[in-house]
């Protein structure tokens, strides 16, 4: 399973219908948070993620609307009797954050907090999976993600195996793992019956950030790509200042990058209840686009072999 | 107006439908916000009340489900372009913790945020009611709140008045301002036709306590009181040692001090969709009682005289 849950899709501003940003990947059944605004544990609980599964935070930069969910949430799993270590990954100033919330309203956690920062290009490595920091342009110190499945194993030629005299059973599971076997005393390579390894699925969470070149190489060929897409196009000039991007902007990006599908989120305020505008000026450039909404799930498929 | 607007009911752990504690009262246009839990900008969009209004925030102690929305709450203030100052009461600590919001996540305030520290008994004034500082008794520092309105000036007898061959007009509003008024060259003394002053209305707020002296005695002829009603009878060993309340300990208290309407908020989770274990003990002691419900609105009229 690779589920994504959009907790917040709001922008500087939450609204009514909006929490501040938020997205939780289930990654078989490990949950992986990218940012963390105020109210995240409310929207766990309303999206029923559960909570103890929740093994890393990365945060992409420390504006209030992208943390202030930390110091809630990690006392209500040490209420909740956690006991398992969570790590909390983003740019300089984390480590010091971390120990901050650890502490903050007498709290005395029982639990095992870690602060880690990154630096572009860091990978950390998961169950299956690795995380890599990307290097993103924001007005302060900032990082994006790509979630990067292992590759899968090749397919493996059943038919084929079967004409090279393997039978059905254990030695199949053997040659998929990348064991010779032996039938009759001929020595079967797995390479004769297992196709290419297969490219895992790849997902990017910017953070608030300009359209920006290392984000465009790590989506090439991504299965999503979250990005900031903060404004309609007719805001590029403060889009520009502010730093984030624009719909089309990020659209232009997407389609170079050949992503599978975009996602717009940190969605202004001011687009609160119609995201039309965002909308159009997106798909005017690349037609697989949507702008995320609060609690909307998406589940990421294998790609077609 | 007199509106009390409740914006968290929950307790220690905030479930899907009850944010952690806030509760704004409207005083005649002017916001004043007791507690300030993680959601509570969010739920104050959700409720309209706006927030440039607001000019003060009570914070009963520094436990993290009544303190973690303020970083968020000043900070969308400052991006709508709020210039008026805000002041931050509460027990010791307040200063110190609200030096340290207005700085958090890079912030750079547009506005004037000052934090100040009460002891029990100390008094706030404000246009037309003061807030006193009680004595709770929380596990750590701690302090409640009573809003007592500026009394009223006595009834105006009108009919007494024309008997005193006074002319309906302006020398009516000047006795019932307080000043003696010449007909005819005889005075005629304010006391002689305008009743004793009546008192003003009174709500009591104690955020997390046990059910305490200080707050019976600046409970008695209450309008509302706002208490801690944590758990249900049956849990009043885990309220004794959490230094939280049971309903009927609370019922009790709000019986011995005669207040007209007493109101139980900081539900604990395990209450969050069914409440009647709490309504229920208290109503077999106190009859007035309403358990508070995220966005529940309250008008506190007058007493009739």
């Amino acid at each position: 399973m690779l589920r994504i849950i959009f907790l917040g899709t709001g922008g500087s501003l939450p609204t009514r219908n909006r929490n501040p940003s938020a997205v939780i990947i289930n990654f078989k059944g490990e949950l992986l948070l990218f940012d963390c605004g105020e109210g995240t544990q409310q929207q766990m609980m309303r999206a029923k993620t559960g909570m103890m599964s929740l093994s890393s935070i990365f945060i992409s930069h420390f504006h209030a609307d992208h943390f202030l969910g930390i110091p809630g949430l990690i006392q209500t799993m040490s209420f909740l009797g956690r006991k398992e270590p969570l790590t909390i990954y983003g740019p300089e100033g984390t480590k010091e954050f971390t120990e901050f919330f650890k502490i903050l309203g007498y709290c005395n956690l029982k639990y095992e907090v870690r602060g880690v920062e990154l630096s572009p290009g860091d990978i950390v490595e998961g169950k299956d999976y690795v995380v890599r920091a990307l290097r993103t342009e924001h007005s302060i110190p900032s990082l994006g993600y790509a979630l990067i499945e292992n590759p899968r194993p090749g397919r493996f030629n059943r038919a084929r195996a079967v004409g090279l005299g393997v039978p059905p059973g254990p030695l199949f599971a053997k040659l998929q793992k990348g064991s010779p076997v032996e039938v009759d005393g001929k020595i079967i390579m797995p390479e004769e019956v297992v196709g290419a390894p297969r490219p895992g699925r790849k997902v990017i969470y910017t953070g608030d950030t300009r359209p920006c070149e290392e984000v465009l190489e790590a989506s090439r060929d991504a299965d999503i790509l979250i990005h900031d897409g903060s404004f309609a196009d007719e805001m590029a000039d403060w889009a520009g200042e502010s730093m984030h991007s624009t719909a089309g902007e990020v659209a232009a990006l997407a389609k170079e990058a050949g992503v599978r599908k975009l996602v717009l989120t940190h969605v202004s305020s001011r687009y609160t209840d119609d995201v039309e505008p965002i909308l159009k000026d997106s798909k005017k450039v690349f037609e697989n686009v949507i702008v995320a909404e609060d609690l909307m799930e998406l589940e990421v498929p294998y790609r077609p072999d």
